[in-house]
């Protein structure tokens, strides 16, 4: 009896909310992503990012989940005891660790594009989940301050990316662009533009010649297609990173990640 | 009519024989794994792999595919066209691109595990698919010739991890190792084996120190527990990559890739 007084009931139309959450419509439509288990809450926890909710299973849990259920509720975020079955049919994952956040999609549309961002990663044309979530991670480690993702790529909130991202997607500004507006604004702003490209010069020799900078952006482009035309036609610098011709290219998460590292390592990039 | 002339029937067995080819287990008994799709042939013909037998859907294929059976069907490799229907069921991809290639599994019981290896990646723990395929193209792409990967990691003759490689899996030479037998023919043979561990050294300094090296070993352990226990002891070197303690860790591919390509930088490496 005590098992189920401590739970409460999903409505149908509860579920069907959540669930539309593993969809770009969905949303879209409901301004909330959901971020699962317990590493990347600990990360939303780390980086003072508040869940509008928390929904786990107590039954489900281990003690460390638990201890996060705690830090929440000391937070004043609604907590929601739901069953095994309720958490499983809103999880994405394969093996739900019992435990799951929901957060709004932060909107920077009354904005200015480039509003106090100075390290800018911007993903054009990437597609896999896992490539925009490792290069998300990969831009938190070596100081960028901001990604902005085109319209081209794949949605950030989706739920493999938030994965892949390893909680780092609580850790910088993530911001949906148009291409024109970011070739707009670069002009305006007169913000220099770095390419990641294999017609470019060598990354080691041309990061150095970079000098002191006060901001930048760094564009990754697909493996298959490259950087947008209209993206390279504006670059400032382009940027290639050697390697056998044994294989066409490098994935393109590592190729985005090799130069993030050599421009954190050349400490073109001031941390505070 | 003409349709169906040139295309073959696979009877039940064929098809079942070729997927269970999915499986693990299925891939143990009959030695053999499934490449996929134009670039991966491509890039076996490239690196002069030749595939055991060809199947393709005449009426699926592009010209480039087409290209592709041709370049095949003059190496003398069996082409065999058979219905869409039949390529659909037999692939693992979401959309066919209407070809495929069956190749054997190298064995290399019979020869001692370094021979003529000279600059190893061995892959511990990994399991994530992408992270291992993702290695092997970054391991021949920075000039590695073999791939060693305990039998706690995922197999790299696993569909996902296959097209992750991006053909590089027919580049160098893939060994499946039980970590005993490392531990012992790394002592025996006193190859000396450079830990990629968040316990290291400075990774720029310590391969600088590292001089000039007939052969050796990179071990890459997984994201959440890192190198296994037997490995880091007997590491010679151990390396770490400077990064913003925001993240607890870089993806294991992007890691191992970072000192995959330092190493190549600092030209550790002789390539021919």
């Amino acid at each position: 009896m005590e098992k189920q007084a401590i739970t409460s009931r999903l409505t149908q139309s509860e579920i069907k909310k959540l669930k539309s959450l593993h969809t770009k419509k969905g949303r879209n439509r409901e301004k909330l992503f959901i971020a699962e288990g317990i590493r990347l809450l600990e990360e939303a926890l780390k980086f003072e990012r508040k869940p509008q909710k928390v929904y786990f299973a107590p039954f489900l849990i281990t003690p460390r989940a638990k201890k996060l259920t705690d830090s929440f509720r000391k937070l004043s975020v609604p907590i929601r005891a739901v069953t095994a079955k309720a958490i499983n049919q809103i999880s994405d994952a394969e093996t739900s660790q019992g435990v799951l956040g929901l957060f709004d999609i932060p909107d920077y549309s009354d904005k200015r594009l480039f509003d106090k961002s100075r390290y800018i990663l911007l993903l054009d044309n990437i597609s896999d989940p896992g490539n925009a979530g490792t290069l998300i991670r990969s831009a938190v480690a070596f100081g960028f301050d901001t990604v902005m993702v085109l319209f081209n790529s794949v949605d950030p909130y989706n739920p493999k990316v938030v994965r892949s991202t390893a909680g780092a997607i609580f850790g910088l500004k993530v911001r949906l662009v148009d291409l024109a507006d970011i070739i707009n604004e670069k002009k305006n702003m007169k913000i220099p533009l770095i390419a990641a490209d294999s017609g470019g010069s060598k990354m080691e020799t041309g990061i150095k010649k970079i000098g002191p900078i006060k901001n930048f952006i760094i564009a990754i482009g697909s493996e298959r297609t490259g950087l947008s035309s209209e993206i390279r036609k504006v670059a400032d610098l382009s940027l290639k990173i050697d390697h056998l011709e044994a294989v066409e290219s490098l994935n393109a998460a590592v190729a985005g990640s090799i130069i993030m590292r050599e421009i954190y390592y050349q400490k073109i990039i001031k941390v505070k």
